[in-house]
């Protein structure tokens, strides 16, 4: 039995109010997939529109709310969390009663109270659980909101027709919804965004306070503060706006590490409590799904020449080895190292000999 | 006035004891580099050496200590923390004076007494700041150890001299030397590498207790528990052994986490909390020295289609368009993307429109 197919619902004019990282994508999910026939950006910042239309994310570019808006089928908030209730205060008396109206903030108690007051029924409040270090429209894509995980939290009034329209609609965007009420979005992320955040920066201050550290810091240091690396600015208004659900995952983040200092002094504890640890993380479905790990992997060791990855490239495709993944490991002053993913077992062996005969030197991996 | 160019020291023959990721990726780097003339593996699994010796990262294989080692004019421990003492004391005897000894294990102050001890004086304790999730010989890599800082923790009998020649064998294997007391050491990476482990433990132990957790960890926290997915024995093992360091450390982390906690009130404090640690993160060494952005990025969506990655770069290879860096972004059932570094901001364009042109869609990046 297969379920029924819903063919997607496309909307005529649809408006992106705030055109940076997030609203560009979803801009450009709805127009690489067809499911919009315009799209209008509206921005305070004459900047970002300009360059969204240059950009083709938009088709029309607008600075501030007004009766246009009435023509909508779909509105999109993607401002700041900061700025988002005031902005549906300004949006709410040009919204057609039929429109579809969502957000995607990364904090949702507030919103949906706020637009509950405002009497805006048709509001399905959303967080797209994706992003980037590198924010703005430059670099929105389609492929930002694929496979992402993408929170709707309807509140008790939300219309279930609207809901179901949402839920469609993100699932034509090839996101994955997931349906859950705003306090408990917002107990959950405080966990597992928030809470790693201030994590992530309080790791960073003690760098800040001894220089030897800094130059200590290796890999793992790194992948861990990386999120202390976005906009300085929408951080701080994303964990504020989110402090109470915050200030308790904080207590139990303290509980557990307290915890694991005790185990310390019992290392067979603290093995189970790494292995689990180790268990969890591996089969996070960000892990697993994530671009798999090809199985056949070969290493190229480059010199420092030109075009070195177009003429490696040309040998195999030269002699039909498909290449799956690439991947520069490392450009360093003397040359490199690219790590090719091929289709095959026998693959490897192929391309590395032909490599070799042309002088390269190789390297299989697991 | 140009400094010195010492000549590298070259070695007979050399011992790795452990032939893992680091001691195989240290045979190779002094293979790579031609410092030795034949490369011992001594392990106490037959697998790894074979793994080792299939691999042509050593020469020959021995599984236990004994007379033959006082052929070694540089010995190598590379095993586990938990297991370096007992290899210091079954290698000892045979150790010839003139050899240099060295190990890499994360934590310094035991290794370094125990050599003291034993009375071995030209051991010259070492910690290269590298590593990998993916362990064993299979992953081991000449590069690993590129331009990563490589701490030696000589103690006040170190010998000058073997703490020099220990010096320029670190440079020669394209590392970064730093010097500094055992204890020091030790309580650095208490914060930057034992501390963050742990807090990513935490984490993690914080999603395996519900479920829905793990449906919205995203990029930020699958990042920032990668290094909980590192090999629980080993990862336990070395925070074990660093624990009264470590204790120190999660005080202080406790402290910065409640000053943070504290800002969720301020928050003008808060946001200046958010740059600094933006700015100091940002310009971590390992952050900065790491492959840097190229300038210049096209963004080329690509069909589910054999050999897209060779299609491209042939195109782009006979208009003698370089390619700096490649980068799959995603792939997926229905195609993908993948993101091309050029070198000049007129390639950008060119390389676009003769993509185009063959029906490949494209997008630029800041």
């Amino acid at each position: 039995m297969s379920s029924p197919v819903l063919s997607p619902e496309t909307f005529e004019t649809v408006v992106v109010a705030g055109v940076g990282l997030i609203g560009g994508s979803v801009a450009l999910g709805l127009r690489e997939r067809m499911l919009s026939r315009h799209i209008i950006g509206l921005d305070a910042s004459a900047g970002a529109l300009e360059e969204a239309l240059a950009l083709g994310v938009i088709d029309e570019a607008r600075t501030a709310p007004g009766e246009w808006l009435r023509s909508a089928d779909l509105v999109v908030l993607a401002v700041p969390v900061k700025v988002l209730t005031s902005l549906a205060r300004s949006l709410a008396p040009y919204l057609a009663p039929g429109a579809l109206i969502t957000d995607v903030g990364s904090v949702k108690t507030g919103i949906a109270a706020e637009f509950e007051a405002l009497g805006v029924r048709a509001f399905v409040p959303g967080h797209p659980m994706t992003g980037s270090e590198r924010g703005g429209v430059a670099n929105a894509s389609a492929g930002l909101l694929e496979n992402a995980v993408w929170v709707l939290t309807p509140t008790e009034r939300t219309p279930l027709t609207a809901l179901s329209r949402m839920r469609r609609l993100v699932e034509q965007l090839g996101a994955a919804p997931v349906v859950m009420p705003p306090d408990a979005h917002d107990k959950l992320v405080a966990t597992v965004s928030h809470l790693p955040y201030l994590a992530s920066l309080a790791l960073t201050h003690m760098v800040a306070r001894d220089e030897r550290l800094s130059l200590l810091a290796a890999g793992g240091f790194r992948d861990l503060t990386r999120v202390a690396s976005g906009d300085p600015r929408m951080s701080r208004d994303m964990v504020v706006e989110n402090k109470v659900a915050l200030r308790e995952a904080l207590h139990s983040f303290s509980r557990q590490l307290a915890h694991l200092a005790d185990t310390l002094d019992d290392p067979e504890e603290l093995l189970l409590a790494a292995s689990e640890g180790k268990r969890t993380r591996d089969n996070l479905p960000v892990v697993k799904r994530s671009l798999l790990p090809p199985k056949y992997d070969l290493v190229v060791a480059v010199p420092d020449k030109p075009n070195q990855i177009g003429a490696i490239t040309r040998i195999l495709g030269e002699a039909s080895i498909n290449i799956k993944d690439i991947e520069v490991l490392a450009i360093r002053e003397h040359g490199g190292a690219i790590r090719l993913g091929l289709e095959e077992a026998g693959d490897v062996d192929r391309a590395a000999a032909l490599l070799r005969q042309e002088g390269y030197a190789t390297r299989n991996r697991g």
